[in-house]
């Protein structure tokens, strides 16, 4: 059935009772698909009846808006990109996120949570400004209610006509957490399926007059639940709220939508409940580890930074107990699980709340604590201002754990850890280290804690396993005969790429600029003038390392010629890493040639 | 009295019946010192009776966090900072915002809305850690309330024992906004305090029973207050309420806070009504022209960059009815009122959100109406995420309008506009233009419209009044004789100074560089080589300006000479704006010995 759906025309012109077919085999497909390709699963695998549904009632015209937007695979299946679906996340194939350049129904670039109500109001106050008409819907999961900025956009709706899905599956990345998150919903899927079911088997089960009242008591329920259901939480933004309602149940969610779209004029809240993983065991037992799968076939590194972090930490809470560590909402991701497990009172999950992580970690570590605050690179663009207002212009001690900086490949876009270096360096009274080996992240862990203000230590996925660890300088590899060029990189990945090109030509030293604020001066008015710097970093060029570089050399009038390479002033789509370096300029190939370049003409 | 108190042990030792004199004193020192010195005055003024009640009551080791901070006069007066009170504000004065370094009873610098409450989870969970006792307060005003970072600390409070003072002024600097702030007290200030008032007057006039019944029903509603009332918005999350309490009410204030330090061990919201101005009649008539006042005997441009904003914005939106203006929280101050005013339909006002305002503003603009959002550029900063993922990301038409870029004086280290052109550079796809002339400010305002992607205008409080408009180009002043040396200046001082420069000196020009990104290449690979630039910049040398003109010259491998003359990777302490000028390089003095020293050695 799924193969005649070749536009939403053809959705709709399917029978309600088709449906639950129409959705096994897109939950088919995508675990045929997203297995091979590597992708979201789990929340995927969750939102199919939803997405289904809003399709089939909505029109096309309509705007949804999916917070996060991984989710939105299904919605990209049903708009004309399920042929080419297995392309997902591959250079110049289907972004695994909302992406408007792809296709125009995608209505809203995505990818940070939270941001959906605030998008999702502000067009339908545009469409009300041009005197249009259509709807608009944001798809929001629980996860997002914790995050100040669906906060900041509920309380703005007012009266505002536009609808908003609460999907509630009880997960952001990890378990949710916060007092409100969890008030808002008492009622939990487990409970209210188990209720559910059992009373439709009974009544289903008595002849003749059991079929009329399940149906009679249906038909009470959904006029309940659309007109007297109150939610406290939603009452407090004057917001009509209906649920909840049973997310992965086609008929009642066609039904929701249907009153809805044509009845409701206020702002409403339909809360839904859905399974993550639904459909697929392993992923229902374990969402948290299917809620990101790697494409078939990938080679893994057995160790990941992640890893260090979480046997540095623990080692370092087994001997001192004035050490905390913070994260928002994802534990297991960047390696406190271990912490959060032996640690319990001195771990803070805060939910998808970065900026209160950070200005909690400073009210901590004012309090006389050392907080260890793990949150990955483009998630901590959030806290730029509290880094910079609150930690650094008091020099207080917290320790930031950067993971996925640099290129991050297929999450694309939204995702990349390209202005870490950037938003970082221009702050004063902040230290930033960057380790090349896994050895130096745990040193560098370690070494934070006794540094009398703010340490950002940032890291890609994998490093090298070899044994360097770290010393505040920066380490010099040897060259063949004296160095002209100096490779100076800031990363794992450009530092290996470094060091192969140092020992394939003569006259090349590859430089492992493991800190990158303050610079290591010592090393750079050491520099023989005439000689040639290339800093190489995964990061954008404007406000990055090698700027920074350029800056200390004009300042001490260093006649020293410098090429600085990186991503320059673009968003990087998604593709594999090492496609990612090669489009960059930051590929062995390219850097070779330029080495070579600047060899000849020495 | 206030002249006896010079430590907080002697304000524990008067009487309760001695505490209204006191207030009564503080408040005329306030009106006397700060109308001669400028500051906050209204919000202090509210306050008073709120910050003697709470050193009263509570013990010096106990940690009190002022949200904002601006309020933190009556606090500092108390703390051994009253006898120095007229430097407020001034260079080596008293800092008019909490500052660690000027006094370690200031528990937390604050200045961004919002921090208050996860500063003092982090003390207090510090505290728990560490296993210390003491009581750790947060004061929050109800401005506050709109900002998502409260909520996401509201959210992680659970039963971490805080006491948060909720100060009710129904004002953030502005009149507030939003759903759930309105709904959190229903029960506002005027209505509130004219009852009782009548029921007390009306109870003291019976003779003989009067007084005591007075009494009778004063321990009734104290404990009713303190056991019975309930807020539905703070029971979202699990939050024991007291409230509303008359924060002008002294012997109220005392009672509460008592019984609170005594027998609370559960985290508490006391939500207290306080008269913005409260006891100067001009600031209780007009709080938001009270709000900031300026130092006596300033002498004032009469027009200001805010004049303009509102001006040519008030043109455009008469012109064309697909624009909308956004701001948080500050109509009047980033000159929106007329907008407010006259277009009420295209006008929103989010509150302190500014997350919520700059995604809002991409969701408007995704839309098809073209979006103004005027924010300082200090609290801009709290916006870099969305900017670069929510609205470059897609390249949408938003006109980013940042007043109070640069230096702001004396406001200090909290609110200086030192950072735009670093965060702001980093970002692809936006283009940067700073004025000079109210004129140019004009130009890039109606120019931006046809941009089709993100501008940011930033500019200062003033402006020169010259007539020069803005063509995309940097100008080229007039120079005496062949240049060897240009003063590249971003901003309205700098390029005054440098135009002064200009004219003392052979063989100097100055360039007004009105936009920032993109650099005007042109001119760059025009200049004669051998020749010089002086880069100069109100803002962070790392990732601004400076380094945006220096990777151009590498990058072309232009040899032209550079230096790079910007704030030096320090935070700026508040002194008047000439101060700041002088000591971070920038003063006429210096940079003129700076060129005198080139010419000298070309």
């Amino acid at each position: 059935m799924l193969e005649q759906i070749k536009t939403i025309e053809d959705l709709k012109k399917l029978s309600l009772k088709d449906l639950p077919q129409l959705c096994e085999e897109i939950r088919k497909k995508l675990i045929d698909d997203v297995t091979e390709s590597g992708g979201h699963l789990a929340s995927n695998l969750g939102v199919v009846e939803l997405t289904v549904a809003l399709h089939y009632v909505f029109d096309e015209c309509d705007k949804i808006v999916w917070d996060v937007g991984h989710q939105s695979y299904v919605h990209k299946i049903l708009t004309s990109r399920g042929e080419n679906f297995s392309s997902l996340r591959s250079k110049g194939g289907i972004s695994g996120f909302p992406d408007c350049e792809e296709d125009e129904r995608d209505s809203f670039n995505t990818g940070h949570a939270g941001t959906a109500i605030s998008a999702a109001l502000g067009l339908a106050k545009a469409r009300d400004t041009l005197k249009q008409d259509y709807n608009v819907i944001a798809v929001v999961g629980d996860g997002s209610m914790t995050c100040g900025l669906t906060y900041e956009a509920l309380n703005n709706v007012k009266d505002t006509k536009m609808l908003i899905v609460l999907n509630d599956n009880n997960m952001s990345i990890g378990k949710n957490v916060g007092s409100a998150t969890l008030n808002m919903s008492k009622l939990r899927v487990g409970k209210y399926d188990r209720n559910k079911e059992r009373l439709k088997r009974f009544l289903l089960r008595i002849p003749l007059l059991g079929k009329p009242t399940y149906k009679f008591l249906r038909w009470c329920k959904r006029r309940a639940k659309l007109g007297y259901v109150r939610n406290s939480y939603f009452d407090n933004f004057d917001l009509k709220y209906i649920g909840i309602i049973d997310g992965n149940e086609i008929k009642d969610l066609v039904y929701y939508f249907t009153k809805i779209k044509n009845n409701v004029t206020k702002p409403t809240v339909m809360q839904i409940v859905t399974k993550k993983g639904k459909g697929f065991a392993p992923a229902e037992a374990d969402p948290e580890s299917y809620h990101s799968v790697i494409r078939a076939g990938t080679s893994v590194d057995s160790l990941e930074s992640a890893d260090v972090i979480g046997d540095t930490l623990h080692k370092i809470f087994t001997e001192r107990n004035d050490t905390v560590a913070v994260c928002a909402a994802m534990a297991k991701a960047t390696g406190l699980s271990c912490i959060q497990k032996d640690f319990p009172d001195r771990f803070y999950d805060v939910g998808i709340a970065e900026e209160h992580a950070v200005t909690f970690a400073a009210g901590l570590a004012k309090g006389g604590v050392h907080p260890f605050v793990a949150i990955y690179s483009s998630f901590l663009q959030r806290s730029y201002d509290q880094i910079l207002h609150d930690v650094a212009l008091q020099k207080l001690p917290v320790t930031f754990l950067l993971d996925r900086s640099g290129f991050v490949g297929e999450d694309g876009k939204t995702h990349q850890g390209l202005f870490d270096l950037s938003y970082l360096s221009q702050i004063p009274d902040i230290k930033i280290w960057a380790p090349t080996t896994y050895k130096q992240l745990s040193r560098m862990i370690e070494k934070s804690i006794d540094e009398n203000c703010p340490v950002a230590i940032r890291y890609s996925k994998n490093l090298l396993h070899d044994q360097r660890t770290f010393a505040d300088k920066w380490l010099v590899s040897e060259a063949n005969g004296i160095p002209k060029v100096y490779l100076l990189a800031v990363g794992a990945r450009l530092f290996k790429i470094a060091s192969d090109i140092s020992s394939r030509f003569d006259g090349v030293a590859a430089v492992e600029a493991t800190t990158v604020k303050p610079l290591d001066e010592d090393f750079l008015s050491s520099v023989e003038s005439g000689c040639s710097l290339i800093t190489l970093e995964e990061n954008v060029l404007q406000g990055g390392f090698g700027q920074a570089v350029g800056s200390y050399l004009t300042k001490n009038n260093l006649s020293v010629k410098l090429y600085c390479l990186g991503v320059d002033d673009v968003f990087v789509k998604h593709a594999s890493i090492d496609e990612q370096l090669v489009d960059h300029g930051l590929g062995y190939e390219s850097i070779c040639a330029r080495v070579a370049q600047i060899l000849a003409n020495s």
